[in-house]
């Protein structure tokens, strides 16, 4: 759990980048066998993105890797996934997710665990206040981002 | 139905460039009230891309669309979605998606009617003739591109 506080530090790292860019503070890490592989953050406004949410943009630095080191990998994400980044850790079999927070958002993580994917959620108050910010500065790009009319 | 097929034919397009580039032939267009909004194809070789599948990559080149938008589009793909791209098209709200084939591929198409959206199946030759070439000469690429070991 040590571990996971200092991996999740990384991703929160990048949601706060994210903020000061202008955008919307979600980040996350990819973890191999202990091993920091990459790091992403929601691009949706620094990219005019509609698909680099935290958890796809850092997969996508992680650049393409063999399926079995999905297989063993953990991803640590400072908001629950929503079904576009749920969906991509089902496609490439990740077997763990550490979840920041899900007061602010959760849609998935009940059909992860169908599919067999542990889902550990550690409530941060860190990750609580950076969405709770968003949600009140930002209404509009996040209702956006979860594909919803402001 | 001919609409779809002119509609899907886009999609094949984008699929026969991704092959001839090298890449997976996968091709995908996104049409909002009959208009075609954007198209795209897997880009997982030509940009060393983990999530370029050719939805995703459709949905990245429309840019950012209001939700509303989404939820009157139709999503062609020359290939039934992994769940990635299905689980962007929940994220969405996209209600149709018309598939060119399902025989060479198929993970979520119970899923994403259990989420409302409508599934039709073209079940085109020339979709399925491409993936088959697909999985007899680059059939590494291929496994990578679904998360499997070759």
């Amino acid at each position: 759990m040590d571990d996971d506080r200092q991996f999740l530090k990384h991703a929160i790292a990048e949601a706060r980048t994210g903020w000061e860019e202008g955008g919307v503070p979600i980040g996350a890490a990819l973890v191999h066998r202990g091993e920091l592989l990459a790091t992403g953050r929601n691009r949706r406004v620094q990219l005019g993105s509609a698909i680099r949410h935290g958890e796809t943009d850092c997969l996508e630095n992680a650049g393409r890797q063999p399926a079995r080191v999905y297989r063993e990998s953990v991803l640590y994400t400072t908001l629950s996934p929503c079904y576009m980044c749920a969906g991509t850790a089902v496609l490439y079999g990740i077997p763990r997710i550490v979840v920041g927070e899900n007061r602010s958002f959760q849609a998935s993580e009940d059909w992860l665990r169908s599919h067999g994917i542990t889902v550990d959620v550690v409530d941060d108050d860190e990750c609580r206040e950076l969405m709770e910010r968003m949600m009140r500065e930002r209404p509009e790009v996040w209702a956006e981002d979860i594909g919803e009319e402001a």
